[in-house]
């Protein structure tokens, strides 16, 4: 266990360590954090939230399981189900402002032309099907235990599978913002285009710690007494 | 085994759909393929083979244990370490055009500042690395069982992981090129940013095909009896 508790801190640092350059980056380059009028800077709400409810709050609530294995299966569920309703909540902020900032800026800019919207409202959607699918299934009582069993698998390959795919999204968000703001310019590595660049390279880090901390066989949580089955209520 | 069997003819008709669609994008929007002087079309190499070699051979690499399972473990280790070495070809000859065609380019652009290059000459030494060391760990005779079996979980992530750095590297690459050629015209989705989406999103479904396939436990190949041991010289 020594192992996981280290890579589990290490991806503490990495997934704090991103917020805090992604709040940098906003705030010293594109005019920070408020609900004013100017499109440009509702925008940075967007990566700011995508960043601690899409990734961060995602990932961690992946993790609740196997870093807090004393707890009973019953309040690791409800709170897995609180980090991710959180994380939707965050989420939906920076899809309404990202709109916002194209609807409102002048001439307006058209919504859901690019990669980064196709496969970013994609991962939205496999995250809230797998919240709604897991809550009926693993939440509610009365759902057979066979069932249970048999969607296990898929609820925990999509879960992850939508992590992946909400990180692959934000890299390439940073790429987009650092081109529509830097121009060529990036090509100089200006502090702005480092810090989008540094902040990739740590949502990598993050998302790579949390796969492997989610399914390395090693470190999966055993059944305690109390918990009444291997899928319990 | 007949969803195995399904979903792997899946995966090899998205990556023949995602190399038919980057060479279609690439003859009629970019000026196809040629080693001409125009470092603008030598680029053209670098998407075709990164999607040949990076994306598709490494996936099916991947993917040989489990869908040619009746073929010796020897065998397969060739198979796949032929496979991977066409892969690593095709890739260094993408990095040369892709060099080249900065170089060359009046004025010069500068090499290595953006966060696709970044993660992609990382997710590139990680892939070389993964060479080396699993040719010497598992195919050179004379290396103790005991390291094989420690080494081989760790082959298994680094390997899968430089694949989906290899795909969310390429899709960083497909919104660079979009951005960078169609400008503000990317918004109003013209043939070119169209076909670069939808190559995107088959990169992203043969990405999570192969990771399913190689990941899902009822599909792990069994040890025949020519084999001498689980992990077999």
């Amino acid at each position: 266990m020594i192992v996981f508790k280290l890579l589990y801190v290490l991806a503490q640092l990495c997934g704090l360590a991103m917020i805090v350059l992604v709040g940098i980056w906003i705030f010293e380059h594109y005019g920070g954090l408020d609900f004013s009028s100017n499109p440009k800077i509702e925008f940075n709400w967007h990566p700011f939230f995508m960043t601690i409810g899409f990734i961060y709050l995602y990932g961690n609530s992946i993790l609740i399981y196997r870093a807090f294995y004393t707890l009973r299966k019953k309040t690791l569920k409800l709170i897995h189900a609180f980090i991710h309703m959180s994380a939707f909540i965050l989420t939906v902020i920076a899809l309404k402002t990202v709109f916002d900032s194209h609807d409102f800026a002048n001439p307006p800019i058209p919504n859901m032309y690019s990669l980064h919207s196709w496969l970013g409202l994609s991962a939205v959607i496999i995250f809230g099907m797998q919240f709604v699918i897991g809550f009926v299934a693993f939440l509610w009582p009365g759902m057979k235990m066979n069932f249970k069993i048999a969607l296990m698998p898929l609820h925990i390959y999509f879960g992850l599978f939508g992590f992946v795919l909400a990180i692959a999204t934000a890299l390439m968000g940073l790429t987009e913002k650092a081109i529509f703001s830097l121009g060529s310019k990036y090509s100089t590595l200006p502090t702005a285009g480092v810090l989008a660049n540094v902040i990739g390279v740590l949502y990598v880090i993050f998302g790579a710690l949390v796969v492997y901390l989610a399914t390395e066989p090693a470190y999966k949580r055993k059944p305690l007494p109390e918990d009444s089955a291997p899928i319990s209520e």
